[in-house]
């Protein structure tokens, strides 16, 4: 086969390759990293690159203007090479990264009236075992075993090959004064985890973390056992997100060549470099961390487990397993010691995963008598309804606009984001709020949810979405992509060009929130309760930390109801694994809100459609659901 | 440090050392294999190299005769360099190989009444899984789990992590008909050991094997199943000799530097090899071995499975383990399939291991309603007196006499071994028989008991084991090692040197059949019941294969009771393992056995030293104990 040489530009020497090789491929041959957020299915348009001579083959320009590729560009995951090349690869959009590890968050407080010496699982106890001697020679595991027993009343003690051949010498080692740290569960009974002189051990801290995977950001808390404090937390962008940014995008991404391994070293990485910092800033030895409880998506679980997740994304959409047994730190490769415990949460469903059951456990819906939604909204909405008797739930395929994806000025809520938009009823003129005071660099999802309220409210948009073009403003225009209203002027933006949303982009966010709203009508209609009935709407996930409710109900994202039945929960996965991880019987509802939820499968089910349709509206078809909002546009 | 030059005569160069080192270290580096059977101690003098020329120091020349000492002989393990050096080694003797694959010996018989159905703790069943649907999607483990539940009413099956991630494509390879084969044990519930297409599954063998490592042989039976049948054995030298003849030797070895990592490869490999073998001859896929019953003196276990075997050699003689837990073929390294099961019997102690329990289930001594002694003499001899009601049992450090080692001409039952020996009562000349029918190389165990049988019988050796020098006979001569009677003349030996025993050599065998008749003694006393009363005798182990009741009798190795008490049962551990195998009440049965057992430590036992100093004598101080003895002697 021909072969043929691409040069790029940052890159000294020329790359050989034969015919038919990506662009993505030659580039990481050259040792050159394109991030690829939808993981290779040119969908995303983040690795364009220039070429700026030889012939390639473009096998899909649907993210590239005409303009575009007249000025040389492809994209690199979907552009084979066919001869001698010359490619400069534009700079990669750095992803920012915050580390949020100096405030406690309010939602790491303890939970009243708890005692860890009752309620923690894991304990760690001091055996001062006889000496063998010729009158009792019984061998050292039976011995420890026995004491065990004594000491405890649990008859069966679980340890590894490993563990019994370090056994011999640290009981020597320690005179037989041994501290022995276990953990218990209803399911599996005792499990040894860590055996240390005891002396040593008296002063030594136990620690435990709570970990959440998120698609987009993984969270750890460092937590002490032996009071259930949180002693400090970290977060972290999910290193997966270069090879795709939601989760359709990582499992395609798995399920090519050696993706699943590399999928899984970089969210394992991600949660070391955590452990690694929480450790240094603690100074905490990772091997007083004796157990991991984990939480997160499905499709984030099984990327860390090493589970294929294929089977996640295609019809009928199942998961290989939602009750994962309890795995140790070095199976999954967790940094922690090393037969520290590692306890996934269990999931629901391939869109309901241990993040919202841990959801459901942190918002304390099941000891509630009110009528509660509880709303999980990252990259896909998942939703619960459902009181102390019952739950129903459903995941919204509402893909990544509200994080700014699928929208082309969206951006996550970093460094430079328009986060809130207020218009000028007469004037049409924007004012806004830009998260760092910078100059501004695109739109997240907080501030298309207002804009769009703002719009709406002031006319900009109609009922159906359409921008009104006869207002005489010159805000809204004619752009490349079609109709648009430009936010902010270039004079006043990072990158000198104008900041607009086209109507485009309105189509994708109400085709988000609409998703959002059927599913809270489906899971009403599924009990057979009207959704006016909902008491309480408990919001988690780090978008309930930015939303504004009363534009979110506005664009009829939210029903409309009184303010104060709204509660902004924060990151409640990783409070349901801190809660699982510090109480036995936090632990054990978690399995049965698990095993009690309903799930709906939306895809199946044809209210869903009409539901979706009808709301496709702002707010509603049914204006009469949205008296507050109707109220607003008189 | 000084470095200096040390040339072997089989290698072309010089190797360049430290002063101070070891020849065996020396040679190592030179890439010869010298065989340290003592494990470096220098006892065994196995290691002996000639010192042609340069300085080196003899830490020890225990096993020199001055002599030797005068040729330039040194113990490799004991001597260091101390100036440039230059080194013969002679051609080690080989160890012969056997493998004993062809015959099929009767203990391989399945029990009577045996029903696989019924007794086989491994299943394999068919499932045949409802495809998920969109209205039912759940996740492939609970779908097998539920599958799994209805169909055997086990509510637990535990899987590792590896098969979970295998699940899925497997399940939806097969068309969610599938095969799940797995173990079950009262004390572990049931656990997943492999999942195949169904249909092919349906043709395909389940076997197990049985494994008895010896400290000399490893014995493995490649068994069905499904049938219960032995398909084939095959048995093999452990390779772990070269590294110690004993269990001491090999502790200690295992204590120095790697060599817990190398004997743990060796006897591995060992059993590997095995396997490989009769795999290949009975084309048999490895993956379809799915579990591995294992049993072995204490020492082997620990060694096989890489815990550290010092304590057993240490007063107060513990050991770390006697029940282990489950474990899987990749965690042990046997080359089954990876999630195969090895189930190690359990121990009693330090020196009467699983070898023992699965003998004494293996005799059926648990069945018999006679008090009954059961016998198992290989390099160590472990003894049991008991009946269905009570076990006692003891260890006796008889040492290896019996096979050949700690006798000048001694060697192990092979091909040149003199067996038998007779002698004339008038003219003292010898006539004997050697295995394979070959000129003598020197004589083994069995020839050894007859040997001295005869010797005595004819007054060659009287009570106390000294040789009369005053018979005539060229026969009885003074030689280098002292007074001695030589058996075989050089011109009809292999090597062209006289075959003698020496008074030494006597004093040894005394030792070794004095310490086992004490034995006898301490457990019959110790239950307070007399050794006469005993009413059978069961003699396991390779050792029972070839010995001659009678002489053992007169040498006073066995008690004095009419023939048709002594049953000979073969290899009773590795019968015993087998059984365990295939049966899951002999499997508890074991369980019952090794806890019921009372375990007599000989070496803090006064009257084990003053039985031991009664049965110093040919046949016994006491010769009423002997009447058959006494009457052969008028």
């Amino acid at each position: 086969m021909a072969e043929f040489k691409v040069r790029f530009d940052s890159h000294p020497e020329p790359i050989a390759v034969p015919a038919g090789t990506l662009l993505v491929e030659a580039a990481r041959l050259a040792g050159i990293e394109i991030q690829q957020p939808c993981g290779g299915q040119g969908r995303c348009g983040r690795c364009a690159v220039r070429v700026e001579s030889g012939p390639v083959r473009r096998r899909s320009v649907l993210r590239l203007s005409k303009a575009d590729i007249e000025a040389g560009y492809a994209l690199a995951c979907q552009t084979v090479v066919e001869g001698d090349a010359a490619i400069v690869v534009p700079p990669p959009e750095a992803i920012q990264r915050r580390l949020t590890t100096d405030q406690m968050a309010p939602e790491a407080a303890i939970p009243e009236g708890y005692a860890a010496s009752d309620a923690q699982p894991v304990r760690r106890i001091a055996l001062r075992l006889t000496a063998p001697s010729m009158g009792d020679q019984t061998d050292d595991w039976a011995r420890l075993c026995t004491a065990f027993r004594r000491e405890t009343g649990i008859e069966r003690l679980d340890a590894t090959l490993n563990q019994i051949r370090e056994l011999g010498a640290l009981l020597r080692s320690c005179d037989w004064h041994v501290a022995l740290t276990f953990d218990t569960s209803p399911a599996e009974g005792a499990r040894l985890i860590r055996l240390q002189p005891a002396d040593r051990a008296a002063e030594a801290p136990l620690c435990g973390i709570a970990i959440d995977i998120g698609t987009t950001t993984v969270t750890v808390w460092l937590v002490d056992l032996l009071t259930g404090r949180v002693i400090r937390q970290a977060s972290e962008y999910n290193q997966q997100i270069a090879r795709g940014e939601d989760v359709i995008s990582r499992i395609i991404y798995a399920s090519k060549g050696d993706g699943a391994n590399e999928l899984r070293a970089l969210v394992v990485g991600t949660i070391n470099g955590l452990i690694e910092a929480l450790c240094k800033r603690t100074r905490t030895a990772a091997d007083d961390i004796v157990k991991a409880t984990v939480t997160g998506n499905t499709t984030m679980m099984h990327l860390l487990l090493g589970i294929p997740a294929e089977s996640i994304r295609l019809e009928p959409f199942v998961t290989a397993i939602n009750h994962v047994p309890r795995l140790s730190a070095s199976d999954v490769g967790i940094a922690i010691h090393p037969s520290g415990i590692v306890d996934a949460l269990p999931g629901v469903a391939s869109y309901v995963g241990a993040d919202i059951t841990a959801g459901v456990l942190a918002s304390e819906l099941r000891s509630s008598e009110s009528l509660t939604l509880f709303i999980d909204v990252g990259t896909n909405g998942e939703i619960v309804l459902g009181s102390s008797e019952w739950l129903v739930t459903c995941a919204c395929s509402a893909g990544p606009a509200f994080e700014g994806a699928g929208v082309v000025h969206g951006m996550r809520a970093d460094k430079g984001a328009i986060e809130e938009v207020w218009i000028d009823g007469r004037s049409y003129e924007p004012t806004y709020r830009v998260i760092g005071n910078v100059a501004a660099r695109g739109i997240c999802g907080s501030g298309l949810i207002s804009l769009v309220a703002e719009m709406f409210l002031t006319g900009l948009l109609d009922k159906g979405g359409h921008i009104d073009q006869t207002l005489g403003t010159s805000r809204v225009r004619e752009g490349p992509r079609g109709v648009e209203y430009v936010v902010a002027w270039a004079a006043g933006t990072e990158r000198g060009e104008d900041i607009a949303i086209t109507r485009v982009d309105v189509d994708n966010l109400l085709r988000a929130k609409a998703a959002i709203y059927a599913g809270f009508n489906v899971l009403a209609d599924s009990v057979g309760v009207p959704l006016e009935t909902v008491e309480q709407v408990l919001i988690g996930g780090s978008f309930g930390k930015y939303i504004n409710v009363e534009k979110a109900v506005q664009i009829g994202l939210l029903p409309d109801m009184p303010w104060e039945h709204f509660h902004f929960l924060g990151n409640t996965s990783v409070r349901g694994a801190y809660l699982a991880l510090i109480d036995r019987a936090a632990r054990e509802q978690v399995e049965t809100i698990a095993s009690a939820m309903t799930y709906i499968e939306l895809s199946a089910d044809n209210s869903f459609y009409e539901a979706f349709t009808s709301a496709l509206f702002l707010p509603h078809t049914d204006l009469s659901r949205f008296p507050s909002v109707e109220a607003a546009m008189v």
